[in-house]
C-alpha cells in the first residue's frame, strides 16, 4: 500500500518524529534560537480529531472517484501555513470539505464543474495542498468539494528539439522531474514546497522557481496552459512568444483557481546543467551583501543562485558564524564553462567587501544552507510541536527602498511579538536588476493555545509595513484568503473590476474557489 | 516652426523624395528585386485629398487642445501599414477622425474619457501612428475622436540606484532616449518604428524590442504601468517582481487601447553597453543557420542580436551575396567583456557550418543590415510610389514546426500573388529556447489601383497558413483590426469571454477603440 500523507502537517505518516525524538531536539532549539523549546506536544490522532460532519451533497457525477472519509477530508481542510499546522496538530479541521473529488482525466474535471454549476456546490481546486496563504482552504458557506488533481500526474509528451514538455497539472515536483529525467531533461523549478507541490499549483500561484535571477517565476517556464472552466476549455497555443493581445497564459498565471482548473501545460525544459560553480561569500554586514547582490543583478551575469542571508539567518541555518552575512552564489550552464562568470561575480563581491574560501561551496556553507532550505517544512512541524512559532513573509521592492522596508518590517514584527526572545531574520530569495525579493523569517516562543491571535498580530503588522513601504504583499507565496486585506489595497481598482467581471463571465455560478483573490459577487454586474 | 509629419506615409514633409529622385531609384529596384519599378506616382497633395467632412461633435471638454484641420485629421486616419501608405498617397482618408484631442496631462485624458462616456463619442488612443494592423484607424460608426498623447513626452523621474525611469507614454523613441541619455542611461527598446512610435504604443501592442534573446518584448522592461480608464486610474506599484494575483501590468500589455489610455510607465533602464562584439556569420543554407540559432538560443548565452536572414533577404538588404544565409550575431554588456561569449557563440555557429570574416561586423555586412532595418519604413514609401507591393508577416513557432511553417507561408504567399516575379524572404527577428520569431517579407509588382484586393489575398493566404501551422498571428505587430479574423480563431474562447467582460466592466459605454481585439458588445452581459 502506498505511503499515506500525515493528516496534518508535512510529509508522510511514517515521518512523524516520536515524542522522544522531539525531546531530543530541544537542546538544538536552545542552541540555535537562543530560547527554550516547550514540552513536546503530541498530534491529536485522526480518530480523535474534530472533523465536522459533512453536509449532504447531491449525487456526484458518475465515474468520478469521490472520497468522504476522515483522512481525505482532514487532509483537504487546510494548506500548509504555520496556523494550518498548529490547527492540524490539535485535531482541528474546521474547514474540511464535504467530499474530495479525484478526477482521472479532463473529462471528469469538466463533469465535476458542470455538476457544481448545476447544483451550486463550491469547488476548490487542490494540487499538493502546500498553500501557506489559505489558498486551498474550503472556508465557504454551504456545500463544498475539494477537487484533487493528484491522478493527473503524467508527462504526456516531450519535444526534445524545442526543449518543451506537455505535463499534467497534478504532477508533484519529484514525479514530474523523474519522468523528465527519462529523457535527460529537467524543468528546474524547485520551490521550497517542491516535494509536495504540483505544476498546476505552481502556475496558479506564480510560484518562485529555482533561479535567483533571470527566469525567476514559473511564469517564464510556461509555453502554453490548458484549463477547464465552467465555460469550456481555456487552452493557449504552444508558442515561444506572442504579441496577440494580452497574454491568455498570464491571465491564468496567478489566478489561484478562480477562473478555471489548470489541467496541463507545455513547459520549457532543458538538459541537466553540465557546468556548475559557486562560492559562499561572507560579508561583514548585510548592507555590504545587499550592494553586492545589486551589482550582480545589474551586471547581466544571471547567476542561478544568488541568495543573501543576514548574519542571524546564516547562523540559524548552520551556514554562517553569526558575525557575517552569507551570499550563496552559484552559476550553472548546460553549454559552456561558468568559471569566467563566477570569477567576474566574485570580483563584484570583492568590490563590496566580500570574502570567500577558495573551495567550491557544495557540501560547505552553501550545501548546509541548501539542505536546510529543503528540510525547512519538516523542521517546522517539529518546531510547532515544541511550541515555536515559525512564520515567513516575503515580498519584492526596488533597491532604493529596501533599507527602509527591512527596518520597517523587522520593527513591526518585533513590536507585534512583544517578546525579547523573538528572532526576525532576512534573506533574498530572488534578485532583479531593479530590486530584490526579501524573505523574512520570524521565530519566537509560541503562546500556546493563543497562536492564532499571536500569528495574526504579526501578520497584520508586517503586512501593513510591507504595503506602507511600497512593496508587494507577495512575491511568490500568492494571495489566497490570508493576504486578501492587503491585496485588496494593492491592486489597481479598475483591474479589480476587470478581474471580477472576467471571473463572473467564465464562472457565472461563482463556484470556483470563492473568497480567494476577491469576494464572490453578490449582485449581478451593471 | 516645428517640422510637420507628412500627411501620409513615413517621415517629415521635407523628407519626401522628388519625382526625379524616385526615378533615379528605379534601376536599384530592378537590381535588388529583379523586376521593374513602375512609373513614379506623386502623392495627392493634402488640399486635393479626400478627407471626409467631420461629423458634428458635442462641445469638447474645456482646456483640451482640439484639432479638426485637414492635416491633423488625415494624419490620424490611418496607421503605417502598406495599405495605409497606398491610400494616403492617393489622398484617401476614409476613416479620418472628427477631431484630434491633444491632452497635455492625465487630468485632460480623464476629462476626454469622461466627456466621451457621457456623449457616446468613440475614442481611439494614438501614440505615434505606426500601427501596421489598423490599430489606430478610427473605423467606427458614429462620431470619433483620436486621442493623441504626443504632449505627454517627458521622463518624469530617474532612479539610478534601481535603474528605472518614470516616463510619459507619449514619448517617441528618440525623445525618450535623449532624456535618458542625460542620465547616462538607456532603455534599449528599438523597434523598427523607433523614430515615430511611443512608449505607450509599445506597451499597448507588446512591441518587440532591441534584444533578440532574453527580454525580447517591452513586457520585460516594464516595472509598472499607469493608465486612465473610464472607471478610474489603473496604476500598478513599482515592483521588480510580484506574485499577487494575475499581473495587472500584463493585462494592459497588449490591450491595444480597449481597456484604458496608458499615460506613463516605470521602465527598466541601464547604462550604455561598454562592451560589444559581433560577427556576420555566413551559412551555406538557411537550414544550417536555423540550427545555429537554435543552438545559440538554447545555450544560455543570450546574444543581444541574433538575426538570421535567408540568402535572398541578405542580398536584398545589401548584406549578403545571395548564396548564403547571414546571421547577424552580437553580444553587448554593461559590465564585462563579451569576447568569451562571442567565441563560444561562434563555436556553435561553426558546428553548424557557419563561416565568418575575422573582423568585427560593425560597418560591414551587419552594419549594412542594421542601416537597412532602420531605413525600411522610408524605403517603403519609395517602393509604394514606384508600384512595388511591400508587406511583412511575422509570427513565432516552436523549432520542430518551423520548417513546415516556412514552407507553408512561402507557398501561400506565392500562390496568392500568382506572379513569378514576387519575392518572399524570411528572417528571424527574435529567438527563444523553444522557437524562433520568423519574419516574412513579400515584395512584388503592385497591381496599381487594385492594391487592396492584392494585399488582402496575400494577407488571408499567409495568415491562414500561419494559423494552420500552429503559429501565432503576431509576435510583435499586434492584432488591431486587420488581424481580427485570425486572432478570433487563435485565442482561447473562455479568455475571449473574460476579456470582453473585463472591457465592458471598465469601459461600460464601450468608447475605447471598439473593433480592436474584439467586437463591441451589442447586448448586456448575462
Amino acid at each position: 500500500m502506498a505511503r499515506r500523507r500525515k493528516h496534518w502537517g508535512w510529509g508522510y505518516e511514517d515521518q512523524q518524529p516520536t515524542a522522544q525524538q522531539l525531546r531530543g531536539a530541544m537542546p538544538l532549539v536552545r542552541e540555535r534560537l537562543g530560547f527554550d523549546a516547550q514540552d513536546p506536544e503530541e498530534p491529536v490522532p485522526l480518530g480523535a480529531a474534530a472533523v465536522p460532519a459533512a453536509s449532504p451533497l447531491p449525487p456526484p457525477p458518475p465515474g468520478v472517484t469521490w472520497d468522504a472519509d476522515a483522512h481525505a477530508r482532514a487532509r483537504h481542510a487546510w494548506g500548509s501555513s504555520y496556523l494550518d499546522v498548529v490547527r492540524g496538530l490539535r485535531g482541528r479541521f474546521d474547514h474540511a470539505p464535504d467530499a474530495v473529488a479525484r478526477p482521472r482525466d479532463e473529462a471528469q474535471v469538466a463533469a465535476v464543474l458542470e455538476w457544481a454549476t448545476e447544483t451550486g456546490v463550491v469547488v476548490v481546486p487542490y494540487g499538493g495542498g502546500t498553500s501557506v496563504v489559505g489558498g486551498v482552504t474550503p472556508a465557504v458557506d454551504g456545500p463544498v468539494v475539494s477537487l484533487d488533481l493528484a491522478a493527473l500526474d503524467r508527462v504526456l509528451e516531450v519535444d526534445a528539439v524545442s526543449r518543451s514538455a506537455r505535463v499534467q497539472a497534478g504532477a508533484l515536483g519529484p514525479v514530474l522531474e523523474r519522468q523528465l529525467a527519462e529523457h535527460d531533461l529537467t524543468m528546474r523549478c524547485f520551490p521550497q514546497s517542491f516535494e509536495f507541490s504540483t505544476l498546476g499549483g505552481w502556475i496558479a500561484t506564480r510560484a518562485g522557481g529555482h533561479f535567483a535571477t533571470g527566469p525567476t517565476h514559473v511564469d517564464d517556464l510556461v509555453e502554453a496552459v490548458r484549463a477547464i472552466t465552467p465555460s469550456g476549455t481555456w487552452a493557449s497555443r504552444r508558442l515561444p512568444g506572442s504579441g496577440a493581445g494580452p497574454s491568455p497564459d498570464r491571465a491564468l498565471l496567478g489566478s489561484e483557481g478562480i477562473l478555471g482548473v489548470i489541467t496541463e501545460a507545455w513547459v520549457r525544459v532543458q538538459p541537466h546543467p553540465e557546468h556548475r560553480g559557486g562560492r559562499a561569500v561572507r560579508f561583514g554586514s548585510f548592507a555590504m551583501g545587499v550592494e553586492a547582490v545589486r551589482a550582480l543583478a545589474q551586471s547581466g551575469l544571471q547567476p542561478a543562485n544568488c541568495r543573501l542571508l543576514d548574519p542571524a539567518e546564516a547562523a540559524f541555518t548552520g551556514a554562517g558564524d553569526g558575525g557575517h552575512a552569507l551570499l550563496v552564489l552559484a552559476f550553472e550552464s548546460t553549454d559552456a564553462p561558468v568559471e569566467a562568470d563566477l570569477a567576474r561575480g566574485l570580483e563584484l563581491c570583492a568590490e563590496c567587501g566580500g570574502e570567500w574560501d577558495d573551495a567550491p561551496s557544495r557540501g560547505g556553507a552553501a550545501g548546509a544552507w541548501r539542505d536546510a532550505f529543503l528540510q525547512a517544512p519538516y523542521l517546522r512541524d517539529v518546531l510547532v510541536a515544541l511550541g515555536v512559532m515559525s512564520e515567513t513573509f516575503e515580498t519584492a521592492i526596488t533597491w532604493e527602498r529596501f533599507g527602509a522596508l527591512r527596518e520597517a518590517v523587522v520593527d513591526a514584527a518585533r513590536a507585534a511579538l512583544d517578546d525579547p526572545r523573538a528572532m526576525v531574520t532576512c534573506r533574498f530569495t530572488h534578485a532583479y536588476p531593479d530590486g530584490p525579493a526579501p524573505y523574512f523569517t520570524v521565530l519566537a516562543p509560541a503562546r500556546r493555545g493563543d497562536e492564532e491571535a499571536q500569528w495574526w498580530a504579526v501578520k497584520r503588522a508586517c503586512s501593513d509595513a510591507l504595503l506602507a513601504a511600497g512593496a508587494t504583499i507577495t512575491h511568490h507565496h500568492a494571495v489566497g484568503r490570508d493576504h486578501r486585506p492587503w491585496y485588496d489595497r494593492q491592486r489597481p481598482e479598475p483591474f479589480a473590476i476587470a478581474l471580477a467581471a472576467a471571473k463572473a463571465a467564465v464562472d457565472p455560478a461563482g463556484i470556483l474557489n470563492p473568497g480567494v483573490l476577491m469576494d464572490p459577487l453578490t449582485a449581478p454586474l451593471p
